[in-house]
């Protein structure tokens, strides 16, 4: 199935969404929770009850024009990032192929939604998209082993947007990614969240960045150094990960830092991040107030 | 006055720690909130009223050896922690002095509170120390100013241990510290915080750490490269801060890695960071089991 979170009179709710609209799940059946975390970490009884909502005769249907998005998980306990995933992204940058995972990091303050704007800071003149596959841990586990059974610790997969000013990713002599990463509004998420049973291979995924509808990244998932059990074993070593938790995998060639001449981002611009099987992630760029 | 978070039959509370004990706010008074994040954003007339809570007729007081203490903030929207803020921990470091601060982070993973346990991961060696005056930010704040008005968005202060992995936080060509820096448990905080309107100058608290009773780290904060309105100002140029969001501000000299031979912890050590006016963080060390 695919959630998401909406913005209903009675505040955020989960939801199911349908072709034509989104189903707020609690008000159409009261055993079913009112977050889509809590629905990841719930019995099998409990997600086919919430997959079967659309064909509830009680079920309560926001049309989507009508409805305000937010993140699919609004509030996630951890947004960890991995960077350098796609073998030829490391290339473009002039950097060697990881031998193992690099984490980063983003805090809450970057989380926005499907159709919210992109706010390009004004201290940052070096503002670059990064489309990427986000992985929505669905249940708690330490030391995940790096095999299939790791995707039992996988709820589902949405559609991030890695935006990232590089003059300060890159600043500094300790060069720490993070405070480039993590300017309020530079983590988009959604609009959707598909659950892993219906998304049951996620290494062969189109993975697209339109910019003003110009196709500036194209690559699949099936690039990816590290898959999402790897992914999971080399996390979950060090971190305990939690329903809700996201893991942004990394972003495929074609970001506009490399190019020659380089794209950034711009106030007026319209990015839209589309991975297969999964939806169109769109959102404005408008400059700090 | 001095807050900490108590784990009560009701769940955890805010409280007020007095000589003897812990004085649950919410239960003394409903009209005070449960949790330290609400209290520090409330207006002054509520703070007020907490303050005084120890005079209450009605005072629910639990015995300081009959609660157990959680971290005084148990759910920080943020964890933001600036590395090398000390001139002299930079040297021993044979690092340059930072020309504006180094930013990092740690996941909520990391949090435990006094008295819980440090546990060392079997993945990593060279687990160190850092003891670390943290910044607990009271008010929603962005482009702070770099001024006294910064002390504004301050609500307290508490004491922080930076446990780091070495062997981990200079791994692989990028050297992004976090994954050293995010082991579940190496972040402990505690056992109290102390409101800003008690703790008025920042700038100059002997911070000290103590592992097994001797003492390796012993500066003071008027040896802060960047003092807290530069750091308040520095970030929030990137991110709104908010209420309960943790702020560690760096180490001073003597960590065990820039030793010589190097001193790490290892299982049944006992590590105590004491701050001059706040109180004494004391965690056993154990492995991983």
């Amino acid at each position: 199935m695919k959630l998401a979170t909406i913005l209903t009179p009675h505040g955020p709710r989960a939801a199911l969404a349908v072709a034509d609209g989104y189903i707020d799940l609690h008000a159409t059946d009261p055993g079913l929770p009112t977050c889509v975390k809590t629905l990841l970490a719930a019995s099998p009884a409990v997600r086919k009850a919430a997959s079967e909502a659309a064909s509830s005769k009680s079920a309560v249907k926001y049309a989507a024009n009508a409805v305000k998005l937010l993140p699919p998980v609004p509030q996630p306990g951890k947004i960890l990032c991995i960077g350098l995933n796609y073998r030829d992204h490391a290339i473009e940058g002039g950097k060697a192929i990881p031998t193992e995972p690099v984490l980063f990091g983003k805090f809450p303050n970057t989380l926005i939604a499907h159709g919210e704007p992109i706010v390009l800071p004004k201290v940052a003149q070096k503002v670059d998209y990064e489309a990427e596959l986000v992985i929505v841990i669905g249940k708690t586990g330490k030391n995940i082993p790096n095999t299939d059974a790791a995707f039992e610790y996988v709820g589902g997969y949405t559609v991030g947007h890695d935006v990232s000013a590089r003059d300060w990713q890159f600043r500094g002599e300790e060069k720490q990614w993070i405070i480039g990463k993590t300017f309020d509004t530079f983590a988009p998420t959604g609009p959707v969240l598909v659950t892993a049973d219906e998304l049951t291979n996620p290494h062969n995924l189109q993975v697209q960045l339109r910019l003003n509808g110009e196709t500036l990244q194209n690559s699949n998932t099936k690039e990816f150094i590290f898959g999402v059990p790897h992914l999971l074993w080399f996390l979950s070593q060090v971190i305990t990960l939690e329903p809700g938790d996201l893991i942004f995998t990394g972003t495929p060639p074609g970001v506009g830092i490399a190019r020659k001449p380089p794209i950034l981002l711009k106030a007026g611009d319209v990015a839209e991040v589309e991975i297969e099987g999964i939806g169109t992630l769109k959102n404005p760029v408008v400059a700090e107030s």
